[in-house]
């Protein structure tokens, strides 16, 4: 039996960001794109080139650095009123972002042109038209949201459809209809798409438009609009990682995806890729900074724990009775205290995604296992930190070199009234016996103690010059005990040609960020040594 | 027009605390019964008296400190099998929990019967009907809670529908269809309850007993779902204050009702007493101790927060095109995000929200946004640390008392191996005239920071003794500056009463968090000072 394809149209990187507290650098914007490329997500929306210049350089960096099967796409209104297509300045940074795809995006509601627009309902059919037209010339396929649809077509559904006449005779070949703020519930989003599909379709085109459906959570409906629309016939969802987007956000790719493929026998992203959806969840929220919703469908930490004892049992005779899927299908994993099997799996696969291969029997495993459950425990999180997660094992299999010694470290700062503030670091290490101290200033405590320790090590490893500390992130993480919090910090290092990233906990956070430093630099080490002398790295 | 009635059916207090991190007291259960009782809310599972001593406890306080017009429900399952329900020990407690309202659970789904309860089909259909029959001649009226309905019905049915039945002939008043692993969507959940409805119709039962909803989260959709049940015939949804429960939670009762009763045309609990939505859902977020969702629909902080600046401007033109509902008919506000795109009427808007009047042409004004827009490019963000904000204008009004000078700190840290950390901190600060020095230890050098000042500012500001910090953000500006980069530090504040947040910049973490300490304490005593004697700020 071969699945219909529904395809999955993610913006997290333009209607995601404007949640309030998100704010991505072009770094972190790169970073999620080539994550939901591996993901196996087809269209990524890059942002509002010329809104903004961060969105500008966004797209040009892609150019270099080019995704390898999604299409990214660029997101832009259509033209002014009174003016020509040719003519409109925000089509040139459109046009230099250079991507296949274009999404713009008009009006549906007869209101909205005549109030908010300030012109009149012929003028806003002719700017859809013409903006497609003149950016199909230019080379571009395109996408058509069509804003306020739902609100317009309720108002006025013979001008709403006029409106997506416009945009699929001059040649868009989707028609997204968007659900702007959010208050439409499923039985209208069933209904209404069901007139539109009729409606496009009697108008005779060939090859004839396909629907999209773009909702937002103000009803705490997004997902269930979602699905309504694609079983009345819309062919693409467009929503953003863990349903990030202003107010109450807007469809979780995260929720509709699985409900998608799991259940309604919908392809959206493959079968292989769809195991990655609960890390990429994980990443893309530490990415943006934010703490993970743990309660989230699917993807959550608590989406399949089982509290009550009766849950438990009841749970290991049928997983039926409290799972409605199998967490492993989607990367996430049962949490039960008593069962460690599936966390024994979940060591292997991690394993393997670095390249060691272990064998389930062997003691090692189990080893390595419950001591990631205590440090998970503590606050710990190797999702992100694959560097520590490595150390760790390699710990475990008695492959972690010894490289340096920490002795322990001091550090004062001092900021008076108009003056800058002053940091001194001191370190204590040992190499092979050797008793160093070394000490440094910085523009605050963290980067003196990476410096004093960079001091005390690059004579014996002069690779530490090449080694560059490329993101610093912290998370409280349990904001309610306020300053004496647990902290936890990630640090990515590179070496000018690999990044890698290591994790430090503790309520201090001048010790969490030192542990994170010293991880960064013994790994980064061992990458030093690994390529002058590769060596793989097996138990069996 | 009169409006149909659908019955809201709490189960906070039981299904809501089986979520991970929530235990309740005897005290916080008769805060949110209440709390509950008071927002009209009719059906309140107050939990299941027997299955743990609190519960029992908390049924007899109840009857100390009655409800004024919520019926409270006591919880619990059927006889176990090969019993009478006369000898079943486990309604004993039911029984002295002296509610008028009894809910008992039960099997549907033949599987459940035959390899969990590893008893005959027959045998189930007796264990439903004679409890009910037996807690009826007790004096109690019934509701049916059909476990696991939806994977049953799937699966069978027509034994399904079995269960139902018995619970309907031995008196059940109410059956509700509950969708336990909460995999079920909505056109399933909309398709079951309609044939359910005609089901039930055909039995001939006078009066025909009615149906209710009960979802879970699981996959996304639990609020759709129990839409989907209302639409289709059922007449009770059960649910939790935000959507608090096992795994991914169960249906948000505070999303459930507004759409139910301000989209759906229900009745559910009184056009007076919707207004409460939003306060209930914050205390009950307090009472059991969890940050509130900001996201949430109709009740979170951005539900309806607007950021950009078009859509500013488009919300105070028309709030449809950006808000489903009037935020005041829930007891939200809108609210107008303070963020690099603001312009002057952001300013004017969010002051009003202040209570501060400012005036369009007043120079103040644009010497506001511009010291605004200057802090924002430094790195501080207002949209989350109102508190600041206000300062902020106060100073530009010349409101803002000097209530304390800081004069510096000093700050050191001291870890060796295998040792705790340990940190000291020490601060100079002059009030009226007065130099004071204190030192302090703590977790970390933030916490030592903080308990330095308070016990500076302690003898002149008692107040001070009632303050908390009851949450602690930290972000990096610019990761790729490495550990050099500026933080941006959030501290939020509480007396006990209220909440506020304050926000502090620096490439140095320490004096980025003191700024953001300093700023909490100094809006705090604003606030006592306020409270105390209170001026209203104007300028025109």
């Amino acid at each position: 039996m071969t699945h219909p394809t529904c395809w999955i149209y993610d913006t997290t990187l333009r209607d995601g960001a404007q949640r309030e507290g998100i704010s991505l650098s072009i770094e972190d914007k790169l970073r999620i794109a080539h994550r939901l490329d591996a993901l196996g997500i087809p269209f990524i929306e890059g942002g509002w080139p010329g809104a903004n210049p961060k969105d500008v350089q966004f797209f040009w960096r892609l150019q270099e650095e080019p995704l390898t099967q999604a299409e990214v796409v660029a997101f832009c209104s259509t033209r002014r009123p009174g003016t020509t297509a040719a003519t409109e300045p925000a089509f040139k940074p459109i046009l230099s972002a250079r991507t296949r795809w274009v999404t713009i995006f008009g009006k549906s509601w007869d209101l909205q042109v005549t109030e908010g627009l300030k012109t009149s309902l012929e003028e806003n059919l002719a700017m859809i038209g013409d903006s497609i037209e003149f950016l199909i010339a230019q080379g571009r396929r395109m996408i058509y949201d069509a804003e306020h649809w739902f609100d317009g077509y309720k108002q006025n559904p013979d001008y709403a459809l006029k409106t997506l006449e416009a945009a699929a005779r001059a040649g868009a070949e989707w028609l997204v209809l968007c659900d702007t703020n959010g208050g439409t519930l499923p039985h209208e989003v069933s209904e209404i798409t069901r007139q539109v599909v009729e409606a496009v379709a009697s108008w005779n085109l060939d090859p004839i438009p396909q629907i999209g459906i773009h909702t937002h959570n103000d009803s705490g409906t997004a997902v269930a609009n979602a699905l309504a629309a694609v079983r009345s016939g819309a062919r693409m969802v467009q929503g953003t990682i863990n349903g990030y987007g202003e107010r109450c956000g807007n469809a979780n790719l995260c929720t509709v995806i699985p409900n998608l493929q799991l259940k309604l026998g919908y392809s959206c992203i493959g079968e292989d890729k769809i195991i990655k959806l609960t890390e990429t969840s994980r990443l893309v929220s530490e990415l943006v900074n934010l703490a993970p919703d743990e309660h989230a469908p699917f993807v959550g930490l608590s989406a399949f724990a089982h509290k009550g004892g009766i849950h438990v049992s009841a749970v290991q005779r049928n997983p039926l009775t409290y799972e409605h899927i199998e967490p492993e299908t989607v990367g996430n994993k049962r949490r039960i205290v008593i069962s460690e099997q599936s966390g024994l799996s979940n060591v292997l696969i991690k394993a393997q995604s670095f390249g060691i291969e272990l064998d389930r029997d062997h003691p090692t495993c189990r080893q390595i296992l419950q001591r990631l459950k205590e440090l998970e425990h503590q606050g710990y999180q190797f999702e992100a930190a694959e560097a520590s997660f490595e150390l760790l094992m390699r710990e475990a299999l008695l492959t972690r070199q010894s490289l340096f010694e920490i002795k322990g470290f001091q550090v004062h700062c001092d900021k008076r009234t108009s003056d800058m503030s002053n940091s001194l670091a001191t370190v204590k290490v040992t190499v092979n016996g050797e008793e160093i101290l070394a000490s440094a200033e910085g523009n605050g405590p963290v980067s003196a103690l990476d410096s004093a320790l960079r001091k005390a090590l690059l004579s014996f490893y002069p690779a530490i010059a090449q080694f560059q500390l490329t993101d610093y992130k912290v998370r409280i993480l349990d904001g309610r005990e306020g300053t004496s919090a647990k902290t936890r910090v990630l640090i990515e290092s590179s070496n000018g040609q690999k990044r890698w990233t290591t994790v430090g906990v503790s309520t201090n956070i001048l010790d969490a960020s030192y542990q994170a430093v010293v991880e960064g630099l013994e790994y980064g080490l061992l990458l030093t040594q690994t390529q002058q002398n590769p060596v793989a790295l097996k138990l069996s």
